[in-house]
């Protein structure tokens, strides 16, 4: 299962059995509104803070996957999710309420791909028959996190990003005939850091992580960009992606610019006011239990290299005079010829 | 290799081929200085921050266990670590000096025994050929991050416990002949809460956690205390131990009080204000890198349940009016007959 230095190859490859979405208001008015199961139409989402909404939104993303596969929660042997409040307190509410056996994974928003990459180890190595996966991200819980209240309308710069109000799920399970994508291979990323130090310039900070993660995946399965319809990072916003082929051009890797496309990007329509593009754990999740599925289910695309990338600092380690670690988890997800497993 | 609900059986039972373990000057001063390969006499570590210090104790235990091994680290395939400070940047730092593709995980104070049920995951379904994994935890860190500045002089109350300066660090390996303790089964926690929100009292909060699990895991297994030389919790105090042992009397669960034990009652001399324990994610692993499997090479020992527990609460979270949701998961470990894998 151990393919070249850095990867996985799965056998038999674990499907993607359901998935489930949910968002925000602002992402209800975003170009991506057909990803979503359930959109919120107010920030708090019913719930008397923004943390405790963006557990609804995890859990609202989970029961919709559940839903999907027609599953209850005590079908799933395990949960791998996570997110980035302090503490992932959010998921780990979620956990409680799902009632899951659960396993909590931080990457930043790498983790989309990190909890997709486990579970479909897991699943593929007979560790558990259904796993449930996903992450989530809130714009005001992560904004006075990382920032400030957003309250205080602090200026930002134009290569800043938007924090999405987004969380994905998937279930992943055994082959056993069933119909669905299926998780064919991943590769686990370094920790990358290139001496950027300002947090209103993630994607910069990111794309060298992304670059590396997807050069290494390509090395361990001897693949290019060729073999992929699309492969989609998340999120190096409009900046980082256009740092990223510009270092895939450096290392003279071929990477058509049509094919390399960004979840932050993708999200939110134009003339929103989200500066750089997207970010946030929930956004890559979103656009690939959303979007990327669907295109996959209805043979717009058959095989996506998905690497998400995580910016791993804290207010703290900014404080510091710390610059900003990044990594990236990349994950192929493939349509069986014949759509079904 | 799932096994009963919650469970993995690890076949062939991936070896702990190595292991380091690194302390604080309050720890040298303990119960358990021979459990610890290097202590600093100084809380800062010759960093300039604590949570730099934290991330220098996990550095120093991940290179002592690859010194003992005689390995760098790319003869790791993965790493599988994490911590409790905010966005984890004590370990995901220790991630970019160490070079190895690097998985976050978080569990609060449970995360030492879900990095080595995952490794061992990893490693027994081919995955990798070698994971290093491990916890750290920093007092000084933590206490700022979590309650006040040590420097303010917050008074706590007798159940309080008291943050281990601490780091554990083991490489996992196929067995191949290779010598060492074994890995051989673990039980995956559920979230549990029982409605405790003092902070203060983190071993009521997670007593109910750790119960759970070991009887999932008994049941899973078909086994009882009996089937174990020590069952080790961590880490609940004077205080969690004592309710976890009415636990499972009332459960009908057969636990003789001399064979449940805790890391956090070990690390520290009688002497020492700890009030009601020692807690931190280094703790239990630095109890179980450096004492347990000492005990198991020297034959005192030859398995062992470790259910290392997590209160998966945050400052916002308490202010917030939430109760604390707790995990524990377990890890078996055992020294092969004759000495050998």
């Amino acid at each position: 299962m151990k393919t070249g230095k850095q990867s996985f190859s799965y056998s038999p490859a674990p499907v993607i059995e359901a998935s489930g979405t949910a968002g925000g208001p602002f992402e209800a008015a975003g170009s991506m509104r057909e990803a979503f199961d359930i959109l919120f139409d107010d920030l708090y989402m019913g719930m008397d803070s923004f943390e405790k909404a963006q557990q609804k939104l995890f859990e609202t993303a989970a029961s919709e996957a559940l839903r999907h596969g027609d599953f209850s929660g005590s079908d799933m042997d395990l949960l791998f999710a996570g997110d980035l409040t302090n503490q992932m307190t959010s998921t780990t509410f979620a956990g409680r309420t799902l009632g899951i056996p659960y396993v909590g994974l931080f990457g930043a928003c790498s983790t989309s791909m990190e909890s997709l990459a486990l579970a479909a180890l897991t699943v593929a190595s007979g560790g558990a028959d259904r796993v449930l996966c996903g992450t989530s991200s809130h714009n005001a819980a992560m904004e006075r996190q990382f920032r400030y209240p957003t309250e205080y309308g602090a200026q930002k710069p134009p290569t800043a990003q938007w924090t999405a109000s987004a969380a994905g799920a998937a279930v992943i399970a055994a082959p056993n005939g069933k119909q669905g994508p299926v998780v064919t291979k991943a590769t686990i990323g370094r920790v990358i850091d290139r001496g950027i130090a300002d947090p209103f310039n993630m994607g910069a900070a990111m794309a060298p992580a992304a670059v590396d993660t997807i050069d290494q995946h390509f090395q361990d399965f001897h693949t290019t960009a060729d073999d992929y319809d699309l492969i989609l990072t998340g999120d190096l916003g409009r900046v980082g992606r256009m740092l990223a082929l510009d270092l895939f051009a450096e290392k003279k890797i071929d990477m058509p610019e049509e094919k390399l496309q960004d979840a932050g990007l993708m999200i939110y329509s134009q003339n929103q006011p989200v500066n750089a593009g997207a970010s946030g754990c929930g956004c890559s999740a979103a656009v690939t239990y959303g979007h990327i599925i669907k295109g996959l289910e209805s043979g717009n695309l058959s095989k996506v290299l998905i690497a998400a990338t995580g910016a791993l600092l804290s207010p703290v380690s900014y404080q510091q005079g710390e610059t900003i670690p990044c990594i990236a988890h990349a994950v192929v997800i493939e349509q069986p010829k014949g759509g079904g497993a």
